[in-house]
């Protein structure tokens, strides 16, 4: 008898600074490598490819002579995006291969879109004239209140442009987090807020739920 | 009498490689300096500011691993034209400066428009949420033939992304040229095959004659 074949998935990992998803995203390829999935790509957004990587400094360097304004942001962030999607997600899900993502559309929706209050319209527009219908298969977002996420991140030392955002910015982010976290049901939110083992069994839980609804079933390995 | 207030203008060079631009510019810098305009200020596209500078390097450059997707160059070309618009001309021009750039939106619409074969539809509607109604005073198309031009450009020696593209590309780009170049009457067209010391005639007759239906005469320093 034919076990299932396998094809490729896209999970992305979001949430705010300090919510756990380096730690998340090792979870999750962990529970898939259990699973007998074993050619798992983990790209970081923005970043992920040569140019989308140069971007990612660019976009996160602040520089007091050249203000970053919000268009070129959300313009370069597309731009890292469309060459990670095109160039490293597509192929290796051809291939057969899970794509775990730390950040993807959603950030930009949450941090652009609540943070910055670019135009909703404005964005969903330009984010399907560019991603067309490609969505992830699985978002996991990691929820935490500003002020923890913030207070882990500060004790890590020095911050990037981004990081030195006020609490107000990071407070509308989470608003609009929320807010579209409750709109889609392609997204499991998981509290972050908890001690880490706890995050853990609950991501843990809430993927392999997720694998069993899909149709991957651990293998005895 | 008061004389007639200077106000900034915005004039752009416009045209394939090896057409003369970067003289055209000194040119034009020249007579406005001959009309008692001092402060001008000469960005080049993509570039201008430090970011932009810096996706210029970026689309410039040829990664075999990443190859730069249409998408994403065009969306760093205008994430460039923004920080360039919003951190450098807007400014100037309210200070009274004028600008005189090296390529401007024209560019996009010809190379990725015209020599990429993207959608113009789109690339209007791009253009006009990130751009609104801000559009270049005069634009001075200096006209050669894809052939000429990079023969020009080749007897430099080496060559960027860009100019590595096939003689069919530049063909596209040139015939995108000539179509914008009709449909606009704030686009004058000058014949840049002929000798050096002719184009710059060319371009002096053309600039003086706008500047004098723009009402600024030449003064007697």
């Amino acid at each position: 008898m034919h076990s299932k074949m396998i094809t490729g998935k896209f999970i992305v990992i979001e949430g705010l600074e300090g919510a756990g998803k380096t730690t998340a995203r090792e979870t999750v390829a962990q529970i898939l490598r259990a699973h007998g999935i074993s050619d798992i790509v983990q790209p970081r957004e923005p970043g992920g490819t040569p140019v989308a990587e140069k971007l990612r400094e660019l976009i996160k360097q602040r520089i007091d002579s050249d203000p970053l304004t919000d268009k070129a942001e959300i313009l370069m962030l597309y731009a890292a995006r469309v060459q990670l999607i095109e160039n490293v997600i597509k192929p290796a899900l051809a291939r057969g291969a899970w794509v775990v993502g730390d950040r993807h559309d959603l950030s930009s929706q949450a941090y652009q879109g609540g943070g910055r209050g670019m135009d909703s319209k404005w964005m969903a527009s330009l984010r399907d004239s560019l991603l067309g219908s490609f969505r992830p298969d699985l978002t996991l977002y990691l929820d935490i209140s500003p002020e923890q996420g913030l207070e882990r991140v500060r004790s890590r030392g020095s911050f990037d442009r981004i990081e030195q955002e006020s609490l107000a910015f990071f407070t509308r982010v989470h608003e609009r987090y929320l807010k579209l976290v409750a709109g889609d049901s392609s997204i499991k939110m998981i509290n972050a807020a908890q001690p880490l083992a706890q995050v853990s069994d609950e991501i843990q839980r809430e993927l392999k739920q997720w694998l069993e609804m899909s149709g991957f079933e651990k293998k005895n390995v």
